[in-house]
């Protein structure tokens, strides 16, 4: 895997999103990259924390711009594992990140669904290890059952 | 003002709205009512923390759910004296809440503008108190110039 690729990054969020998994939480993990260094990073904790709003990217963005010390985001990329929901695409939106990078869709959450909602400087780039992704969500409902 | 009215709860999020204002924050306020109780609230907080995530509402959801103990919001009601944003209908989405009370719209950022974002069991009143708060955001924003 080369070094800084969009792979190398995601396989990153993934590591995040397998800590969910281990914690019977749906398994999302994301990272927030600014020149090749990890500033922000995090993975759904909505049943831990009993809070619908602490999804993966949420933390990662609060966690970011704490470490910035400011609110946007335009310099950076997002890696998340799964295609952000309405509500994560509305912070992302706040946010004017700079690029987003997600592995799976998300056919019935996905915020694609809902019309373009993001910023319009805001690049989009989707696929990135969505088997990976993909497979974790699906072992993931089916340990559920 | 009749007890336990909308005015009645919608008065209460505007003097967190006025707080927001205070602090030179987007005037925005929320509370969260179940059985005539205030059980979670908030004002805008993005400047002071740094954080696109940190809107009234979203703290209020978490403060409701903390309390609740539990991530739905289905018996409660929403005071919030602008028209929520993308993000937070999608946190409110997420919560199932009962009843979103909003005051002012917004024309240019209100999820209303992007569709159906809600749940369909959400029930929605809008304009309690609304020249209230109009007023309070035209005041911030002559404040700042």
């Amino acid at each position: 895997m080369e070094l800084f690729s969009h792979s190398y990054f995601m396989n990153m969020a993934l590591k995040e999103a397998e800590k969910a998994y281990e914690e019977n939480e749906v398994p999302v993990g994301c990272i927030i990259v600014s020149d090749n260094k990890i500033i922000g990073k995090g993975y759904n904790l909505t049943e831990r924390l009993n809070d619908v709003t602490a999804h993966a990217e949420m933390q990662a963005i609060t966690a970011a711009a704490n470490y910035l010390g400011a609110k946007y985001l335009n310099e950076c990329t997002m890696y998340v594992t799964l295609e952000p929901c309405v509500m994560c695409a509305g912070a992302i939106f706040w946010s004017q990140l700079g690029t987003l990078v997600y592995g799976a869709s998300d056919e019935k959450r996905g915020f694609s669904k809902a019309g373009n909602l993001l910023h319009p400087k805001t690049e989009v780039i989707k696929g990135i290890m969505a088997d990976e992704a993909g497979m974790l969500m699906k072992n993931f409902f089916l340990k559920l059952r």
